[in-house]
């Protein structure tokens, strides 16, 4: 739950501002009842600050159905399923891997979908799968960083590259 | 406490390793006893894991006295103290501004010292020390970081030149 957490403070804030154009997808296959995808969508999150507690708090009370949030959902559907609904917008997948691309040399899109893995990577089924739609398997370089330290250099590209 | 834990996690913290070659000083101004500098050494460090609260609870645990850990040091001394400890050591101090240079055009060392405020941002009595100093104001572009993200950027920035 704290790496959950630590990946979506990275996603969504700045310094004295939510990232309202961002949002992050976890996808959940523990127990009890996998999987679950839960989404913090910074456009319309509320109440919510960067520290893993109160991240943490704010799942497990959206999950029990006892808290409501506007930027926070739960569904129950599957990474494949999740793949498939951000293919059929016209996402661009990147998925992040030791023998990508190094992100120095690829184009990145403004409105990329970035696709991680926990510490043991991606599924292979998984990582399959996201191949049969548009994408690009990218390297940050030859460092091995936390997924959680891999979104917050991916929003540093893109400011570098849109603002 | 949060935001501290969350800075010594991006100090020092690979996938599956630490980061050796680092090492982070707090500088804590706040009751019972200010100052304190809490350093954690990425060279000696045993037995912690990169969660907010396992940290959190190293830090209670060592400034109460009640537990070791080779990797962290508790002393009673001042910022700029510390700082003139560092400079009389060869630092050379970056220090993150809103107006500093653009970090794409610096020429970083590999054993640079960076400099982070708070929230609030460096006060000035302490920046004016610092500039007596060799030292460098940086900038990581126009978006307004955490602390602790700016950390992992710092990082892979000297990552992407020196690996």
């Amino acid at each position: 739950m704290d790496l959950v957490a630590r990946c979506i403070c990275n996603a969504l804030w700045l310094s004295h501002a939510l990232r309202r154009d961002s949002c992050i997808h976890i996808v959940a296959y523990g127990r009890p009842n996998p999987p679950v995808v839960i989404s913090f969508y910074g456009e319309a999150l509320r109440d919510v600050s960067p520290d893993e507690r109160n991240i943490a708090a704010w799942i497990k009370n959206v999950l029990a159905a006892k808290r409501k949030n506007p930027g926070i959902a739960v569904r129950k559907i599957s990474f494949q399923m999740l793949i498939e609904e951000l293919a059929s917008k016209g996402a661009i997948f990147y998925v992040l891997h030791e023998k990508g691309r190094d992100i120095s040399t690829v184009e990145l899109k403004e409105d990329s979908v970035f696709v991680l893995g926990d510490h043991l990577g991606l599924p292979r089924n998984e990582e399959k799968f996201v191949a049969r739609f548009a994408h690009e398997k990218i390297s940050l370089g030859t460092s091995s960083y936390l997924a959680s330290h891999c979104i917050t250099v991916l929003h540093y590209e893109l400011d570098r590259k849109y603002q």
